[in-house]
């Protein structure tokens, strides 16, 4: 029963899958359920969504939503934790004002939801019980669809007014490519999934060979997954290889200039394609950081996200009794 | 007499000049005084400078040294707060190792001496009695022979391992130009002053023509000063104007890289180009960061630095009491 009083619930929202979790006081993961997020019907069938996957890991759990000590829920987009608000969610259906999410899903639930966002709580996760335990300063780099970056300085998250963290939006190249977000050089714009996507496309229609999309037809899917990148390396695909020599060189750049700037302890490296190629490419993005370091005798550590898929619902969690 | 008892010093110490001002509690100057930094002589001749400097401001205000409160310097290299060392001051004559600056000097006046790194105490100056005194967040951008960056994040600076702020060495163009720190690309080697001179000298033996060589014999000065520059952009000088286009257009990337980091409140610029150059500059240094800032409906106020040449100094009697 005590295990009950302190259990809590943890959700990673995302713009493709739902993963929930529900913990006990210690962060041990007693449920897990997962749904995929729906692409149509707004945020009520997101609700929905949300509602039928806690209710699934509390129920795996042996535990009523409602016994819950709470949820947490990291969510793309502009979050307001006060409000209990979510607006301007580009990757869920028909997502733009402020919804109040919190208070819909808690009143089906019956107990409280605190929101946070996706990237900030899967960073939270790794300081506090994965591979940046022992530091009290940390940058994560979630290299996925797109790049996102989670703070924590002094042992505190830094979200500066709501919106820092962007180290996928960090300038490499003053008139570089063109990014998904409009702007030119980001440093997404060469690494972001969605982007060396995009890149892969034009290179075929100029003519470049690959094994890429054969690979993404293989496997029944319409867009080029972490699985299917990993995939063509190992194929020897030299488009695959050059593209992501240049995403790994982007975000090198852009970590050292980050760390130029804060100066922290560790790099963290997570997100779908960061854990799929894991430590070898940890190393790698680490030797295309160096020779941009300023203060590059004593070089921030550099490793691979613990906690893998689990790692944003359980950040979510901790959310709970923040 | 209760003035003298909270009166502090406080010194600015550059590669150029020394500057030391008395001030009472109230952070009000009673006393100032300048120095030429030694080119010669090592740590000793330096801290001679540096006691004379802090005599004659002190005599100023009416004050014996060891009247003081204490002493802050601002430093430049690296200082070691808790040690009272100073190391790697590449503008100080032979100043490489850790040298005892805070005993010594503190023997020399009978007071305690507190160290600090220059820029970090100068954008404190401007957090606590300057330009962003309403703002919890900010990024101080000296922009001078290089490009020095300070953080005050939550109403406290952040110094990160000892070597935050380094916004000077973000990469704004991979491969780009060649930087004095050696590396490629960062803003400092388009942006900082020494750089700019070193890329009109190549302009000038490229064939191109500027009136900044003959400006500087003129004014008997055997480096591109701030007023140089100044003046050139005055008599409407082509290479000048180019330059000063290319350092804006980067240091204003570096700024929106640094803000979609950091999601500050305000970005304060100052040092001897940046005060020199003033309001207008500040709005052109806004506009080339705008295309480049991930949130930019809310851009973080852009201002000049309010106080000037005494803001180090100010700055470094705030370490009075610290």
């Amino acid at each position: 029963m005590a295990v009950h009083l302190a259990a809590r619930g943890g959700v990673d929202l995302g713009g493709t899958k739902i993963q929930a979790i529900v913990a006990d006081g210690a962060h041990k993961v007693l449920g897990q359920a997962r749904q995929p997020t729906p692409t149509e019907g707004g945020p009520p069938a997101v609700i929905a969504a949300l509602e039928r996957a806690l209710r699934e890991a509390a129920g795996q759990a042996g535990i009523e939503p409602s016994e819950l000590l709470g949820v947490g829920i990291g969510a793309p987009g502009a979050v307001d934790t006060e409000a209990g608000t979510l607006a301007q969610a580009g990757n869920l259906p028909d997502w733009r004002d402020p919804y109040p999410l919190a208070s819909e899903l808690g009143g089906r639930l019956g107990t409280a939801i605190r929101l946070g966002n996706d990237v900030q709580v899967a960073t939270d996760a790794e300081f506090t019980l994965g591979a940046a335990r022992e530091f009290s300063s940390l940058l994560g780099v979630f290299w996925g669809t797109g790049v996102g970056g989670g703070i924590v300085l002094d042992g505190r998250p830094w979200a500066g007014l709501g919106a820092a963290g962007e180290i996928g939006h960090i300038v490499v190249k003053r008139d570089g490519a063109q990014c998904p977000c409009g702007r030119r050089g980001c440093m997404e714009a060469y690494a972001g999934r969605r982007a060396m996507e995009g890149r892969a496309r034009k290179a075929v229609e100029e003519g470049h060979k690959t094994h890429l999309f054969k690979i993404m037809e293989e496997k029944g899917r319409d867009r080029l997954t972490s699985g299917i990148w990993a995939r063509a390396l190992q194929r020897g695909d030299d488009l695959a290889g050059k593209l992501i020599d240049e995403a790994i060189e982007a975000i090198g750049v852009a970590v050292a200039s980050a760390n130029n700037l804060l100066d922290v302890q560790a790099i963290i490296i997570g997100g779908g394609l960061g854990v799929r190629f894991g430590e070898p490419f940890a190393r790698r993005i680490e030797d295309a950081m160096m020779p941009h370091l300023f203060v590059d005798h004593r070089p921030p550590v550099v490793r691979v996200a613990e906690l893998g898929d689990l790692g944003g619902a359980l950040g979510a969690s901790l959310l709970v009794t923040r």
